[in-house]
């Protein structure tokens, strides 16, 4: 038959979640598994609007081909955002970097893009790649594309141990790159603390390593804290930065982008020629229109992130009323997700089969592992449902797990990875 | 400093055409240089109309994220488009096949994307894949990102020469997959043969290789000939098949697709999901929408064929009557592009000097080559100029090409690439 494939290729596993994903979209489930943001924040009409706009009077913008690199109003957009966000809030140690020259700015289809392209550009096959332990899926699956070797670095409340990181790399560890979700993160909702922030950039330096700072959730915060993204403490050109305006305006536009230290601008935009030619033209127009009434943005972001606090805040309060201590959640303070972890031995594996049967679905925390995965995690998104969904949600996920006790209480119950007392 | 960076990538030309359409925008310069399509093609006020409506009554569809694969509706459309073609013009020879099933289609950001997701999926490092000689560069710097050896075979008037190829195979070359434009091929304009066709599908399956049928030109016919495309006669999944709305709707939408045999939906599928999530929701659900009015897309279609063939016209005419014999010129059946070759021996290279001193800009023939180039072609785009512009811009290339001509007759003249007569 055939030739071999790349094994690179061939050996990438379909995502669990993708299949799961499709389970979930059974009538009645309510679902906290998906990694959606919600269709009722995305800001349709206006888009509808300046969309028609654009197509009437200027077709060329919209629809021809444009520079690899992309729009240049964008880019000048995103160059003079990334500057101000880098001196937001100001604290002890190190002065954040303001500048970022438009030049750096490579606009993606969507941040996945600009990952996939950092990790082909970055790493020959074999190198290894420091990664977040729970880490982000997609992060994973482009970073194994490109034939890295996954070194997973524990994390805690506050984003990846950086001093276990340190310690990794004095005993010896040479990874050309660490990718970390540092704010609100994918799958744990964990904030990187600013010391951290400003270590990691030092190592970065010190170990001529690049941080990939995947940042698609960093304006999706439910307090007043800012925190500098980790390139604001960048000295020499070690910190890849990307966003997304998949969570602020919508997913199905494919608008991200990576702010890139200027010896990786010609091999990134290269590569991207290869790869797409360019970003959607229509896409960058309309956000380019949505972005440029500044007093509207600000507003539409407030609405966003009242939106997701509300659920978020909903579903821990439920979460909280049915399983008392048994699950220690995480406090959100932004982004999509709540953690949890069961206290009384719960496998969230068997768990979520349990839950299925009761019309409710989440992600076991297992999924996210590279190494060792934590059996008694779970990833809860509060994204997609309203308020009075995810109160329902957590009581079904309730019943569950008094089902999976009870199973597990009866002789030759099957499910013997669940310890759970009754309830 | 930083480490090394991935050689694949590191090592990918800047295109030289990309330099030099930076060039051909000043302004005053008429250029065929560039590879853009006619923005009067696109159909700017139905998108815009269909776009509201999409975003407006369901802005789901048009901004969440969908399906890896593509949005079920427009895979079934492309599906049933690209079994219908396969019979279009049954002839001599073996039957056309005509079933494609939904399930075969991917849809890519472009058909760029595809090609990229192909040749990361069917190369490996230092694999050799067999290219025409002339290519598209786009295809070329795909296979090069992806470590493809590239082994250019020659092309005539019927495309690629497939009786070279057969005796490149028998006396051991051994390429993973060939990678070719049957029809309208960019740069050269030419067709290749139903003969061709049929024995390319047949080689595939004897050597074991795999054949990437990039397509995007193939509605933009100026006659009545349709030809089934290689893919008709691949009898056991040896031949991918890529197509594109960028030339038939527009390129700013980014939306392309992949008729793949059944060994490779899923690999190409999960390095999709690594590469980008999925193709823009946004930019399917508007094609949708586009071409499921069957007779308005037929009567667009036809329409957009005919602003292309004038300009074809307007060009070849306009060129005949400036160089007469001094310029063969290739006669175009459909696509963007006329293909020319001096033979008064003049270099296309200096000629582009002359030619943008004189305010016109092509392109040397001489990029399109991975081996020994042809000094003496050029590419000559017609698709962007109205008819009057072409004529001027031929007129302008036959005052260039006297500069040149006097400047080589000058003791001295350092433009000595060049031997042609003075006219």
């Amino acid at each position: 038959m055939a030739q071999p494939l790349n094994p690179q290729v061939a050996g990438l596993r379909s995502s669990a979640i993708r299949d799961l994903l499709a389970l979930t979209r059974a009538p009645g489930v309510l679902s906290l598994a998906g990694g959606l943001p919600a269709v009722d924040t995305f800001p349709a009409d206006r888009l509808a609007d300046l969309i028609g706009g654009v197509l009437r009077t200027d077709a060329a913008t919209g629809l021809q081909y444009g520079p690899t690199e992309g729009e240049p109003r964008l880019r000048a957009w995103i160059a003079g955002y990334e500057s101000a966000r880098a001196v937001a809030a100001p604290g002890a140690g190190a002065e954040p970097r303001a500048d970022v020259d438009p030049g750096r700015v490579v606009v993606t289809s969507g941040s996945q893009q600009a990952l996939d392209l950092l990790a082909r550009t970055l790493v020959r096959p074999g190198d290894t790649v420091v990664v977040e332990e729970p880490a982000y899926l997609g992060g994973l699956q482009a970073l194994a594309a490109a034939g890295a070797r996954l070194e997973p670095v524990r994390t805690d409340a506050d984003g990846l141990d950086v001093d276990a990181l340190a310690d990794r790399l004095g005993a010896g560890l040479r990874p050309v790159a660490v990718y970390t979700v540092a704010t609100f993160q994918n799958p744990t909702g964990a904030v990187l603390s600013r010391p951290r922030r400003e270590r990691l950039a030092t190592l970065a330096a010190q170990y001529e390593l690049t941080v990939i700072e995947d940042d698609p959730y960093a304006e999706i915060r439910f307090g007043t804290e800012v925190l500098p993204p980790v390139r604001a403490f960048d000295t020499g050109g070690h910190v890849v930065a990307l966003g997304s305006f998949s969570k602020t305006v919508a997913p199905g536009l494919r608008v991200g982008w990576a702010v890139l230290p200027e010896r990786l601008v010609g091999p990134v935009t290269r590569l991207k020629q290869a790869a797409d030619l360019q970003t959607g033209s229509l896409g960058q127009a309309a956000v380019g229109e949505l972005v440029a009434d500044a007093a509207w943005w600000a507003a539409h972001l407030d609405d966003v992130r009242a939106a997701y606090a509300g659920r978020a805040r909903a579903l821990a309060t439920a979460l909280g009323e049915v399983f008392g201590e048994r699950l220690q959640l995480n406090a959100p303070r932004g982004g999509m997700f709540l953690w949890g972890r069961f206290t009384d031995g719960t496998a969230t594996g068997p768990l979520l089969a349990a839950a299925l049967a009761r019309g409710v679905a989440f992600v076991p925390g297992a999924e996210f592992f590279v190494g060792t995965p934590d059996p008694a995690s779970l990833r809860l998104s509060f994204a997609t449902l309203g308020v009075d969904d995810l109160a329902e949600a957590a009581r079904r996920l309730g019943r569950a797990h008094r089902d999976l006790a009870q199973l597990a209480g009866q002789p030759g119950g099957q499910l013997a990875g669940s310890r759970s007392a009754s309830s």
